[in-house]
């Protein structure tokens, strides 16, 4: 048997198990995975010391080290992270329907966790705590395939997780690693029905298409935002110009961040000049529409395959359009179904913005950024669903289970 | 441009104008609907009489032939069926939360219709109007790929339905029927992202299979069912032989009707000569362990392939069990997370079992044939879903919406 069957099937065995967890046994062996990480803090450093020097080795850029680099400031707050989980309430177990039916039946909807999780992601260590927190939380065991860039680190996390859990009622096998950095562990779990429930990606765009398009085990899509702010007429400049530098600069390298602006023209005339000033002030980029190039000739021009690209960097598009049908057209042809904003100070063409627009979440005067699970008060997020079935948006603790129908009947047989 | 491509662009620009319908319009649409139907019968029923003849050609065998067949009160009862759709509440607006941020943003989650459904089934023409019925009903567009052997009924059928919503706010467009009969047209469908939100294959387990295997857009998958029963010792024998017989030979062809029956040994040696009796002179073919054809010698051998097949059919393995943990673990290696019964007068057996058992819809001491929309008060189902992710078990209206977050604010930004 190959690593991935090994260990999906470790976890499959131990997700029964999980699943007669009370709230308090698995709230237990969080937080004894919480002080693990600080107790086995040097040894943490010491494998992520082993990835950076790889990573030097391989030429990787200073940012990204950056990310990948783990600090005992960074364990303390991925420790806390694991801490905030234990708060949150536990979803299993809510019953979502209670009824009996004429016949006697006494039905009950309640929520059960998913089983086993596949988490395929890439570099960032802190994403392996934060994944296997809110997973073991809810019940489910997890089956952890990061990336090469992080293997040291990974795996030095998952032993000091699995150790703690042993002190538990929480079986060490809930939390499985995959160590196979070639691409071929990912192919296999990709095709792991039965053994895995769900797969949930998480990182670039060519990381969750290779999954949507290849997994035969159910997927839930997480990430790719190419965000649009649109700013009628009537909106007041200051808040206009507030929500859009917000929406770009803020962190320009989270898919909620703004890709491109849509200006109705009456505000593109009045005000684009100054806006494009703004924007250049900030270091970013600007790539612009025929109009807008007429307004502010300094501007490159902007293709379709600008619209059609999630830049997650400090540059972006703007179109002027004639109105609310333009900008709506516009971001039913390029937007990823992410989050969307419409600057208006008229009601009717929020409302319509508001129903017609088709993303996880649409904002009335105010930043595309919130769309977040702490913002939303959800607290930590396994991701952001921009498909949608199961999950739309911000990920809280529901969406990583499932239901059943517990059906009691005093011997009842269908007529 | 393909036929699935030309017809899926149509009903995705359908479904933007479905999204904006109010409860009432589709209502009137759905009633418009159903009257066509009867008005149309003669039109119907003469189509009906193409597939018929083709069907006969072909050597179909009556049972089929049957099942394919469109009478007068065939065609009243489907028609009945839509306006029962219209009697049922419409999800879609219904607010799922509603709550308002430290910062003031306010936050409200509500039901949206998922958009553009492709159903992928087989035979009988019933389904055509039930499935459009239901999706139209929450504002989803839907292209339908009905099996060959119905294709002049379905195409009838549609043209019917489109002609009734000609007269009123719902667009034809909302729903196409892929007459291309080849195997081609369900591959394309199968990949159709961005066209298609979701897919529902209704079938026999070579196409939900193929469907699950192959595509790339999201899949709920429905209906495989290999359900168990599973009594114990204290059992009440006649409620055990009740829900037994009841499971098995109610309706046999149907997915939540019983496989195997797990007889606790002590049950077995007491009772499993009289309930092998029961089923024969109820023409049920017996397979059964070594244990089983030690009490009941004429009883052909079960093998592991018998355990794993769904017969739908007058066909039972019988198999005897130690306790509670061997049944668990027989249902957890040859059941389809569907249905799954313990017959029991144990309290704690009976709350292990329906803790521990991993399925859609888990019975103490009553008939899995209640699983189904009807038997749980949801009205009309569009499939029993056996996957975990979005919709688990019957499957009701609620089903076939998403989700989106409306935010609300007065120019917020993040910090």
């Amino acid at each position: 048997m190959s690593e991935v069957v090994t260990k999906a099937t470790l976890a499959k065995e131990a997700a029964a198990v999980l699943n007669r967890l009370t709230t308090e046994q698995k709230n237990e062996a969080l937080l004894h995975m919480a002080d693990a990480l600080i107790t086995e803090q040097a040894s943490l450093i010491a494998a992520n010391e082993e990835d950076l020097e790889r990573g030097r080795a391989n030429g990787t850029s200073p940012s990204m080290l950056d990310r990948l680099r783990l600090t005992p400031d960074r364990i303390a707050a991925i420790a806390d992270g694991v801490r905030q989980v234990v708060e949150l309430p536990d979803p299993v177990g809510d019953v979502l329907e209670a009824f009996e039916r004429p016949n006697g039946l006494r039905i009950v909807k309640s929520r059960v966790p998913l089983g086993v999780i596949g988490m395929i992601y890439e570099a960032r260590p802190n994403v392996t705590v934060d994944a296997a927190a809110l997973c073991l939380k809810t019940g489910n065991a997890v089956v952890l395939r990061g990336g090469s860039a992080a293997l040291s680190s990974n795996r030095r996390i998952a032993e000091v997780l699995r150790g703690a859990m042993s002190a538990t009622a929480m079986p060490p096998e809930s939390l499985q690693m995959i160590e196979d950095a070639s691409r071929s562990s990912v192919d296999e779990m990709l095709k792991l029905n039965g053994l895995l429930d769900v797969i949930i990606p998480r990182g670039g765009a060519s990381l969750i298409q290779n999954v949507v398009q290849n997994a035969t085990v159910p997927v839930i899509e997480t990430g790719a935002g190419i965000c649009h702010t649109y700013v009628e007429n009537s909106a007041d400049y200051g808040m206009a110009e507030a929500i859009a530098v917000n929406a770009k600069v803020q962190r320009p390298s989270v898919c909620n961040s703004m890709e491109t602006l849509l200006l109705e023209s009456g505000f593109a005339a009045g005000h684009l000049p100054a806006l494009a000033a703004k924007f250049r002030e900030l270091n970013v980029e600007l790539r612009g529409c025929e109009i807008t190039a007429k307004l502010a000739p300094e501007i490159k021009p902007a293709t379709d395959e600008n619209y059609a690209t999630e830049y997650n960097d400090y540059i972006l598009n703007i179109k002027v359009v004639d109105g609310l049908d333009e900008a709506l057209a516009h971001i039913r042809r390029f937007g990823t179904m992410h989050s969307e904003c419409i600057v208006t100070e008229s009601q009717a063409n929020a409302d319509r913005f508001l129903q017609e627009v088709d993303a996880a979440a649409v904002y009335h005067n105010a930043s595309t950024r919130f769309t977040d699970g702490f913002e939303f008060g959800f607290g930590a997020e396994i991701g952001i669903s921009t498909q949608k079935l199961h999950a739309r948006g911000p990920m809280g603790l529901p969406a990583l289970t499932s239901t059943k129908y517990k059906v009691v009947g005093t011997g009842q047989t269908r007529g």
